[in-house]
């Protein structure tokens, strides 16, 4: 289609993202620094000073260089864009390692273009590194050129998976279950940095259920361009209007290799 | 008594055991740079290269530093001392997460005199943090002294608990599945990363099961020296003559809480 992003589009987003991670890593680093206030919300879980103080930045910058785009985040409200372009950000995912000074949490960026996923930006401030991906472009840490190869035997990769509680809320505990017992190392490598290590192929697979949109916003278009796969197994309507998302990614062998052992219990 | 090491000989333990690892990330990273070769041991896990090069470098240097020290190193054979002094090497801990470069693998140095616990230092490379403690002079990340507070909540903190085929291959995975499932949020932080981060208080506790003594060599005294408990649950004589080791530290009121979970379940 004519009105699909260029490369040179691509591009100008992606150096707009990395300017405004790099903006990101000064205030989480600060506000390390410096301590931080957090408080429960509706839905149990946390948020900081440090997540509301990152998505404003990230939304003012936006703002500056994209008015016409539409932005998705986490802790604010949406705003609206007749571009095709929406941004989906997650200012902090991992605010419960966050807090806890666990330094595995990150900043997601993505923009979809009329609703397909065509940049992905995962920024990794406590280990100073930055996955990105544009559609066509490839994917890359830092900047270097991310390449999934099929692992010699499945049995010897690491699996990543999300924390037992988001699979209990949504009632499937049966499948965290699965997965651990069912392959020879788990991890709960949980957020972002479950999804930048099965973006690089450090883990064959990660495992992420009951997530909201900015959760997995990025992870779709690095893994695939990184030479992935990409699978959304159920996507649920929630009481807010919102959805949950179910997903698995990583090398092919390993996520059919998983697909199949989770294939075989649900027949069971 | 007369003999036990005084705070300038501890100081300058600690000085020798910085050296060596500033030495041993030298030869890490080059190695992650070449890339190296792995295999399997007899007990299934994997050692690499990288594991006996930097092996060899520790025990040259701790050989010119203190030719009176014995040595006590997962990949070479022992080496006696008549001083009361040994040292307890794992020259890479976490081989499985080096192997396929996820960062959170380290090196533990430990020195033991007469058998007690005196320094303990865990390197992790991948995060460039470096940990420290002394017998009486405080436990350190770099420069900062840590000191273990109590949470406001137990429920809040998240545990730390090894690979569960830790737990399955000394008969108890049941250990492993209560603490999963009776805690709210149970991550597999395994090996020395998830050790550090009880030392210093990112998690409440560590619980980590089937251990060699060159895994836990430098943990009782780091986490002691945080102002934290440090519980041995058992040891066993395994075939070789060695022993394993269950173990469980981290801020007092979190190990409590994780131990009353233990043995209620034990009592039923």
């Amino acid at each position: 289609m004519h009105d699909r992003p260029s490369p040179t589009d691509l591009e100008r987003f992606l150096s707009v993202a990395f300017a405004i991670t790099d903006e990101t890593r000064t205030l989480v680093r600060a506000a390390l620094d410096r301590g931080f206030a957090h408080r429960h919300k509706a839905d149990r879980t946390f948020v900081t000073d440090v997540d509301l103080a990152v998505e404003d930045r990230i939304r003012e910058r936006l703002a500056v260089a994209f008015p016409d785009h539409a932005v998705l985040g986490e802790e604010r409200p949406d705003r609206a864009g007749a571009s095709g372009y929406e941004w989906v950000v997650d200012p902090i995912d991992g605010t419960l390692s966050l807090r806890h000074r666990v330094p595995l949490y990150g900043t997601i960026l993505a923009l979809r273009h009329r609703g397909l996923p065509v940049v992905g930006v995962i920024d990794l401030p406590g280990l100073e590194r930055r996955y990105h991906a544009a559609s066509g472009l490839g994917a890359f840490r830092g900047r270097e050129r991310l390449r999934l190869v099929e692992p010699e035997s499945v049995d010897d990769e690491i699996v990543a998976i999300g924390d037992r509680r988001q699979f209990v809320a949504i009632g499937k505990r049966d499948v965290f279950e699965r997965i651990v017992a069912g392959h020879p190392v788990v991890r709960t490598y949980a957020d972002c940095f479950g999804h930048a290590l099965a973006i690089e192929g450090s883990v064959g697979a990660m495992v992420d259920f009951g997530l909201r949109v900015w959760d997995v916003a990025a992870s779709e278009v690095l893994v695939t361009e990184a030479g992935g796969r990409y699978v959304e197994l159920e996507r649920r309507a929630i009481p807010d209007g919102a959805e949950t998302y179910d997903v698995l990614f990583g090398k092919p062998a390993v996520v059919q290799h998983l697909l199949e052992l989770l294939g075989s219990g649900l027949e069971t």
